[in-house]
């Protein structure tokens, strides 16, 4: 196990109707004047936005609101509320949506103190060494920003889609009511389990050698998913089976499962690129994307798929040919990501052959390798996306 | 699952050499005048002192100290301890030790802002509402107390042992280096893997119904003390094991295994009865007493022990007779816990058949049942401490 350090200061309230003490979570954490941003129309809809802005209002917490965040948020939109914020003296970010809504609120969180252009975060140029503080109000289990320090914004000057973390964007408090997820379709819950899931195999995919406990945690957490996500998809109003997916969801990303050992996040990144260029949903980006990157990575480095597949999806150890073991694993996957109803090809998501050379250039710019599993070259991540087109 | 909040803001510094950052942490924390507290002279013994106090003297932190913590912690050092505290303005307790140390630092820390008797939190006279900070650097697995809001101190003008809680008691931070539980005695250990064991059960043994994620991270914890305990005990001095059983034994107690569902806690309070008669080792007084529950409970409410045999100790279900599979769950434990050198009678433990009324009445005072998996009378703790006695 390797040394680590690992905080996640933020407060869970989490429940039936949880989203009626937002007022007094802000102030509890210091807000005085919010910045209320959310995404489309669907908050306005649900009634979710009247009960947020009565609670504040009842409070006599002042808030101005941003609303438009849009899946795979743009940099423009934290443009526009870093400006807010700054112009309206606010000091506290309100996020009331999923994580695209919840990225898009750290950003403007961490750009509102700081004196450059907020994409230096995310272009590395520039480490967050402080943000406005954020609560959220999570209308959707799939990223898991709720609880991490992390936030992805796509650069709408160079169309790339990139990461920024920091202890500093772990929210303050998050509230998650597993009801609110209860209207979301079919496909946009199966999205957000796939998320889950290749956030635990980022980290679950490691050649760090004695990590059982985070392995048992990961295996967990994958093992809630898969009997879980069915039983929502059958019944989206399963109240109990939208909880442990969204505890799981949380569970998967602030980094409890993954700490003090090699990560990967090659699948993400392979996938942000789709994202990018062709505004897909993450999660069915990535049911396309990981596993064939598991097809791809388990041919040199089969050890872990082999306990990915006994633990995680039963399947009986083959001594003789735990090769075989460890495909069963992965086609286990597969099968369960179609169940769910996540698509498997570049022509599902509208992504295009001839873009590879586009997408392999975007990602590999400025180095030569991806990965930590196995190290992908250039030549790897051609195969992998072409890998998707049949 | 239940409604539920989850406040864990500890700050985790974990690995080799990481009490090098003691200093570091509790500046960042706020401290500038430390009480140092600590228990026997190992920490004197192992140099860990001398390497703590000349770090908090090369940053310039002013300390007084008070060692001299036992096992069972008492009721009379914090009250010295508060003393100290008020009249050296301490603004920071620093625990370095076991649970039994960072228990005492934690009564110490609310008793030194409390006008009243500190003992008023343990005898549920009052709340706490502040505390000083504390941070630790802790020397054995076991508590848990490095992530919890929790603490216990035994009274000593009445002989109980008796528990508070409150976030405010939850450390600022917390060292956790495995190499510090290297030289701990192989009885000690696994009194500690007891421990952490029990945590989990506490929480898993639950008539919530619905907690998917909760159960399969207790029984990745679980998994992971039943593989690493015995691998310790054979080699002491196995870096990588000591880390699991480390990080495991936080989580059992920090409660991210154990949100949303009723708890039990009734092997804990039959045992504490034990500890402040006898001053046994609270992790070896639950190898006696937790067995001895389960079998006793599972007469009346079988369900869950079927899960936790076939789940963590990998028994075939037998569908015409479940029970039997319970059973064998229960003797896999016992088993286990035999191998690792636990005791499994009141008189391994020194306690006495004849005492059982006294330790009844003082368990019992003022109320009618005990735990909630299964609600125990006055009969059943009887029949549960007669059959430690063989």
């Amino acid at each position: 196990m390797d040394n680590f350090t690992f905080y996640s200061p933020t407060y869970f309230d989490f429940g039936r109707g949880a989203e009626s003490h937002v007022a007094e979570l802000v102030h509890r954490f210091g807000g005085t004047k919010v910045l209320f941003h959310y995404g489309g129309g669907s908050i306005k809809k649900s009634g979710l936005y009247d009960r947020v802005a009565d609670c504040l209002k009842k409070e006599g917490i002042a808030f101005v609101e941003l609303g438009g965040v849009k899946p795979n948020p743009r940099s423009g939109l934290v443009q526009e509320g870093i400006q807010l914020c700054k112009s309206e003296k606010v000091d506290f970010i309100l996020a009331v949506g999923g994580g695209s809504v919840i990225d898009s609120a750290k950003a403007i969180a961490a750009g509102s103190v700081y004196d450059g252009n907020f994409l230096d975060f995310y272009r590395g140029k520039a480490v967050i060494e402080k943000a406005l503080p954020v609560g959220t109000v999570l209308t959707i289990a799939a990223a898991g920003s709720e609880g991490s320090g992390n936030t992805v914004i796509t650069d709408e000057e160079t169309q790339i889609k990139k990461g920024a973390k920091s202890d500093w964007l772990r929210p303050k408090f998050s509230i998650l009511n597993p009801e609110l997820t209860c209207t979301l379709p079919a496909y946009q819950t199966a999205a957000g389990a796939t998320d889950i899931m290749i956030h635990v195999c980022e980290r679950y995919f490691s050649n760090t050698e004695e990590v059982e406990i985070t392995d048992r945690l990961c295996e967990g957490i994958l093992k809630t998913i898969i009997y879980e996500t069915p039983r929502v998809i059958e019944n989206p109003e399963n109240y109990d089976a939208r909880a442990n997916i969204m505890w799981a969801g949380m569970l998967a990303h602030n980094n409890v499962c993954g700490v003090g050992r090699e990560q990967d996040w090659a699948s993400h990144h392979i996938e942000h690129e789709l994202s990018a260029l062709y505004d897909v949903t993450h999660g069915a980006g990535l049911a396309v994307i990981a596993p064939l990157w598991m097809r791809h990575v388990m041919k040199t480095n089969p050890n872990k798929f082999i306990t990915f597949a006994t633990r995680v999806w039963d399947i009986d150890l083959n001594e003789n040919n735990p090769e075989e073991t460890a495909l069963k694993g992965i086609e286990a996957f597969e099968k369960f990501l179609k169940n769910i109803g996540m698509p498997s090809s570049f022509a599902e998501l509208g992504a295009k052959q001839e873009d590879i050379p586009l997408l392999t250039d975007k990602l590999m710019s400025g180095r030569e390798t991806e990965g930590n599993y196995v190290k992908l070259t250039r030549q790897d991540i051609i195969e992998i996306y072409e890998s998707a087109v049949r």
